[in-house]
């Protein structure tokens, strides 16, 4: 409903595939001294010297994790990089290559699949990541967006989601339940679009909902502020489900119990006053929200002095030694059991 | 039509995602070292060590690269994994590593994904690749799988689309045209069932023609053939697309023609007289066909002798000076211009 609705219409077939590909591909650059040889041939060639190589795919189906009545086709092929450099960035990694794989029914033309190229083109920009490889298909229904990333870190530098011990930190990156909440306020819109389709809604005062929502950025810089802060994590997980799935997640690989202080959340103003509007309580838009990408990530209490004082991170609670001991202790000092209750049930990495 | 239809029908919400895909991934074993970790966090940490990393990603789509209706379920789990390693092995490398991503629609019981899977994993151990991640999805309509595949060489192994040079002589695997015309068994044997449902066809005359379109092979065994032959190749391709698109690709790639000669066109004994049966010139089956997944390639002449007996290998042509120079000589003697026919002109990689 954002969209600019003048762009040209040019039907696929206009043109055929190989055509297609090169019109897509053409303004991507290799950025990597990794990369030994792009798109073009069977398989790219990589070289990761002396690392380890991280991989990670993820898929997104339109009417299942996206909605294009919201959602501009540039923002999706972003947003779609973004939830997979997450996974690299997760591990402690470097992110440094995709595949893109996309399958589009007819009704996309040709100038909407160059929007979402422009979309993956900035992230990789953005990013320091190159295009080397997928596929374009034709679907029989819909848009569907397949992407694999791939990282490197030296062999002591991953960090794994096992790795928690008793009495470590429990850290957060960023700020939590800002996508899922502009996800509310784009909802919204969308029904009072389908009512008054002449509305001009005013969204700036949930600019940064939105923007959470529609443009999320995954946490390139986080690896390399705390190699500068001389900090490994213990264990490490990017929050796509919702902070609560994301603590089960580090508990039940790290074998411990988690301890979270509802009142150390870190929440926007612009989110808890949205929150607010919504009359959702902001805690939940973080627990069970998702969708955030930021890092939720564990360190030994002796690594405290290091990060205390640096603005990226909120310590939120801290590790025990029961497995079953997942517990929020609420503004009110109430011991709450955390559950799964995932921003998405309906789709689950492995 | 020739699936079992008496296996039981669970609908996949009766067990939600992170059980079923426990359920699909738990049959699969770790074989290789390189494997630091395989699927269970935010990404998969491999260590190539001193090969270069060799990745290529195809995407299935239901309806428009497979037809469940004469596909089983447990074939296309193999075949989308031999499209995929297919791809590393033109590089002349060693496939090792695969992710799958799969987006169904809820008509998919649990069962159904179960068959899917049981023929990755049947490709994996045939293969000797793991399984290393990817995504489960719900889709609006159909299926869709999306693979990466990954593997590695040495630096100075991997052969590229260019590097063909004048006087070459051009090499293919196996023999070609099988899985088209296999194809149009099924596609024939689709029509009647669809008039008669009680019919039970004997398929056994075209067992070689539909195994190569049901369950063709990639050719893990082409690199180790080459390299025990001391054979580098100088270019390499797989043919997915036909004979005479792959001719046309190695030509752009590496700037130069090629003659091919019909009567050098390696074709089995059934596929030449089933293609007498659909009245198709078994010449046209292998040139314009695809999905064979053999390997063309090209050598020096100087590796004319170690090759000449070799079963594996027929050589079906030379390479010229001149990139417009792309011809067929017939049976008859007449100069043939090929041209870019492909399979299935709805989809390419990049």
């Amino acid at each position: 409903m954002f969209q600019d609705k003048n762009i040209p219409k040019t039907p696929i077939s206009d043109i055929g595939e190989f055509e297609l590909i090169k019109k897509i591909t053409q303004h991507f650059k290799i950025r990597q001294n990794k990369t030994i040889l792009g798109i073009g041939d069977d398989s790219s060639v990589l070289d990761f010297k002396n690392n380890q190589t991280l991989v990670s795919s993820d898929m997104l189906v339109e009417g299942i994790h996206f909605d294009l009545a919201y959602m501009p086709l540039k923002h999706l092929g972003y947003k779609s990089v973004m939830v997979n450099l997450s996974d690299i960035y997760a591990m402690n990694g470097k992110a440094s290559h995709i595949l893109v794989s996309i399958a589009i029914s007819n009704r996309f033309t040709i100038e909407s699949i160059q929007e979402i190229y422009k979309g993956i083109e900035t992230a990789c920009k953005n990013y320091n990541v190159d295009l080397i490889g997928g596929d374009t298909t034709s679907s029989t229904s819909g848009l569907i967006i397949s992407i694999t990333a791939i990282g490197y870190a030296k062999k002591n530098q991953v960090v794994l989601r096992k790795g928690a011990k008793p009495n470590d930190l429990m850290i957060v990156t960023g700020d939590l339940g800002g996508a899922y909440i502009g996800l509310q306020v784009l909802e919204r819109e969308k029904a009072v679009f389908n009512v008054n389709p002449q509305s001009q809604p005013d969204l700036s005062q949930y600019s940064y909902c939105i923007e959470r929502q529609l443009k999320p950025e995954a946490r390139k810089d986080i690896s390399s502020i705390l190699s500068d802060l001389k900090i490994t994590p213990t264990s490490m997980i990017d929050i796509s489900d919702g902070l609560s799935s994301e603590i089960i997640h580090l508990s039940e690989s790290s074998k411990v119990g988690f301890i979270l202080y509802e009142d150390k959340i870190p929440l926007d103003s612009e989110v808890t006053k949205t929150c607010e509007e919504f009359k959702i309580n902001g805690s939940i838009a973080a627990l069970n929200g998702g969708e955030d990408y930021e890092l939720l990530f564990t360190i030994n209490q002796k690594d405290y002095k290091k990060i205390k004082t640096s603005p990226s991170f909120s310590i939120i609670g801290h590790v025990t030694n029961d497995i079953n001991d997942r517990h929020m202790i609420s503004r009110l000092g109430e011991k709450i059991k955390l559950e799964a209750q995932g921003w998405n049930s309906t789709k689950k990495t492995y």
